[in-house]
């Protein structure tokens, strides 16, 4: 799809020639026998920046959020999040399914969540009643469309959760673009949660890896539950190496995504379609009110080499990423103003 | 307790002497072979006032509730209900711990349902996202302060599920009184479910029993994962027995006690304490707004003989039964008018 | 079946009119609040027979066996037990499918367990391999025969527990019959055991009911696990009064039954069918050598009006109980002589 | 450990320089999107290899054990496996705590299984026990040395999962071994078996990857599963290319491998302490009547810089593979002839 103007999503970025050449040339051990250099120094790098103990390797984001809800929620026990959390959507129920984990959820408000709300619905520990354990966010908000949930939302949460005695997790898949975005350092998002998923693979175009983060004993208990999901990779390295270059490199540039963004949000604003306010590398689109459909708008862009994402009937979604270039984003503008003019 | 006022439950009625006769003459067999002549009876009896093929005798009604959402949900998969329903408050996680059942909410509306909110909830079948396989509703509502879910509402959300191809589980541990309150045939409910539990230990009476209700090859498979749950009982009919009794002689008289709980309503609604209109045997009381918190309430009224439930630091509830008379209910509603005065 | 002699499992008792009688009278209370004044004598009075701190009342022996497994291995942990063990086969699995508990079995050797067989079974705590928890043997064991585990098989196995740092559980069903069999005192099997469980509606003939007992804040946490199964019971003291009655006049009375299954035991010896010596109250049928296959054996037997359990293609087994008197059990004697002798 | 000779395991293999290459020139794309042709070209290559439809490629053998017994047992169903199996010891309980599959084993025989002991121990469909639905074998057999299951033991444990209408699944981990030693085609294990597992980052070298192999629709399933189970990687061309490099060069050179062993095996088997006959990379050592203990013998071995796995008290084992040359072991040969000398 070399000549596709791909804005499916910010998973499909192929590793640089530089990441190549650091993987090429990464230095690996046994990583289940916890021998890996290259893993090991990944894994202490992103535990350092955002000021926690550990953190751990994982082969996809979802299973470092599994692993982080594991950890935190006992079977039987409950997590409250978004009902358009990453979580309870994209992961296929792995939380009740393998953690025996029950959630209630709060109506989709993506980044708008309002901590009151949230404290309303903590059930506290007992005989009767489902115990409330821990509450998830999602950092920037993906169905909510890449918005960044502010830093007093946050921290108003985090005293929810205190004073509910619940761990507090953070889906920090694309904690990047908020950290980008609103300037705010991770390591105060990092204070903010007991634990956070983070990925390597979405706006940091390495190819594979997520990490969990938190204290070391959580984390060692993390890499038996690693284990017992299939997550325990061989020589590692390999994959981690394409991770720490990504850091190194494209942490960054992100800025520049939300300015593509920014420009794609632009060219369809007019059109009433744009969903909320873009922020960082998504633009989502409602077509309640437009004249054409989800599938029928992927259909006619794809017509003319732009790939985008249906998110349902009415709902759609165009990511910006490492490899759509200024040029490409100034095609897609014209496609879909062509497109919506007709 | 005999000399207290006890309005914390209806599951704290104590058999009847006929009842206790009609157990002690039961005729029983061992109900794990399907050998129990009562057991039987009492499952063919409620299948046919349903309208379904075949029921299913339980220890409780939480089990009839796992049976059904097991039968219905397969692990890994959704059921949408209401944030504040039974089977995700007061079952101690179950549907996810052992049924590895998913589950988002919508927010706590009791029996104000909204068919058009969930079923924009509804997530379709495929490899992406965690597919919605059921909605279950509760008839009447407990925390919804046992209000009746309308049959237009009930209608209209068989539409929704019959749209997404998705099952319909009634948790209908009171659904006696909304038949009673609204004067809707149970088969008629019955028609509109994939499957339905019942209870007799509640407002009915009896000492012990649920039962689900489904068709046939449901029940069948339902008898399988009772087995597992631990609800294989011998010579259940004794429990049957009572069950029977209070089909037979229960349903009727719960007219009168929704009038004693109207009579409470009646008592403490000019303080601006009653959470939702009363239309059964519950009386839930809103203390947002009252000088005194629920425990405070509680304390007090039990200090004068009147036992009532805490649900929330400001959420109480009032319960009439078959234990409950009408000069209770009255001295009960000058206790409780002259803590709300003071 | 009131004019067959039932020998297929103690299960099928139906309750004496004294065990009616006190079912009738019996003082109730809403035992899901902890307010049912029979069960909780019951419970304390099981408890003080095992010397153990607490005891819960549930509704079938497989949900005490589960609350108990779930109780002492955590999810992805565990449990040693024999291949023909009641918990791994006629459980449906649950402690898998509910608990998470993995297994591994030794060879079915019913009562003829050795200890270091099992020793070399367990595996370490620690990151590599799945930690043993738990053994659980089964006194008397059913599939076993009846068998009896000697005292000194146990008190061995405890040792091999401690050194393991494992618990122990004992699925009790028929301990009684143990207790009768070798003069054993209960709280000498009480001793070894982290956790017993203990039915009534088998050999001692109550309808329903059988306890997990143990420490009292295990037991606590069990009350929150016998919820989530759907164990809870309102007015459950009906069932608890029939077991009383049961502790209080028929433990002694068991002797008489392993008389029967040794009458009968000797009606079959001399065709070479007896599996094991009887011990107790079951006699194992082994048909590998015998002219005709257990389906063919029971339904010989049927036509004469003797039921009698078809365990597998050339297994089955004959059990006597309260219900079955000294002359039906000189008839299926003859019955079954007669048989074997065609 | 550059200085090290590490007999613990072939899967701390390093990719070679080859490998690496393969790795930094691999055409990759989003493999969640099924759009990675690497990816896809390895699993079609796997899958004709072993006569199947299909194969998914997963982060370690763990996750492809696992989503295998996902596919083929369903929760509360039960598997048959060797005490000593993979899938019951080193994949942390994930069978039970994540698929809700309940495990009986025959005693641990590693290569040496009996399938009339396993038709024994069959259980049929239906309501009272719990059902057999699969066997698991694993060829080689790791704990059991290595050992090789001959190919007339598959037949019949083929007719014997025919007969109860079992699945049949191999980890075949190390297939590749039994393939080189026995001289039996890839395709004609294939055809036994309902699913296998193959790792490419064992004795094949590559630094991380293992496939699922069955039919069209299990796998199609299994691409569900793998999304739950956080088996989902964006680019995993870049490892699938490693494991396409080992397919095309790594194979033969086994037999070099086996050789290595055998002549470890030989420098050990005069001090009694050989397990069983080596037939392919592992030695298994049974100290039980040495004069040391295994972690004495490591420690021995470690301080001359020979690395071994200590896996009990009085178990140790040697594994060559492609990292460890023949003088490396000549060197191994003498040291541990020396320290057995002592």
């Amino acid at each position: 799809m070399a000549d596709l103007i791909d804005l499916r999503s910010d998973t499909v970025t192929r590793p640089t020639a530089a990441m190549r050449q650091a993987m090429a040339s990464a230095e690996v051990g046994d990583d289940v026998y916890g021998e890996d250099p290259t893993v090991q120094a990944l894994e202490v790098e992103i535990a350092a920046m955002f000021g926690h103990e550990a953190a751990l390797f994982c082969p996809s984001g979802s299973m470092a959020n599994q692993i982080a809800l594991q950890l935190l929620v006992p079977p039987g026990s409950e997590l409250l999040c978004d009902a358009d959390a990453h979580v309870v959507t994209y992961e296929m129920g792995a939380a009740a399914a393998y953690g025996g984990v029950t959630s209630r959820t709060w109506p989709a408000v993506g980044a708008q969540l309002d901590p009151d709300v949230i404290a309303g619905m903590v059930r506290p520990d007992g005989y009767w009643a489902v115990p409330t354990r821990a509450i998830a966010v999602e950092q920037t908000h993906n169905r909510g469309g890449g918005g960044v949930i502010p830093l007093d939302s946050l921290r108003e949460l985090r005293r929810v959760a205190d004073t509910g005695q619940l761990a507090l997790h953070c889906d920090g898949a694309r904690i990047w673009h908020a950290h980008v975005a609103d300037g705010v350092p991770l390591a105060t998002y990092g204070a903010l949660f007991d634990t956070l998923s983070v990925c390597l693979s979405k706006g940091l175009g390495a190819p594979v890896g997520s990490l969990v983060v938190g204290a070391a004993d959580r984390i060692e208990r993390g890499r038996v539950i690693r284990k017992r999901m299939g997550g325990g990779m061989r020589q590692a390295g390999i994959l981690a190496a394409a991770g720490r270059h990504a850091l190194a490199h494209h942490i960054g540039r992100l800025a520049a995504d939300h300015a593509k963004a920014a420009r794609l949000a632009e060219a369809v604003a007019p059109f009433g379609v744009l969903a909320t306010t873009v922020r960082t590398n998504i633009v989502p689109l409602d077509l309640t009110k437009a004249p054409l459909d989800a599938p029928t708008l992927a259909a006619a862009a794809r017509a003319e080499g732009v790939l985008i994402s249906v998110l349902g009937p009415r709902t759609a979604r165009l990511v910006t990423h490492l490899d759509v270039t200024d040029s490409q984003v100034a095609r897609a503008a014209a496609i879909l103003t062509h497109i919506f003019r007709r």
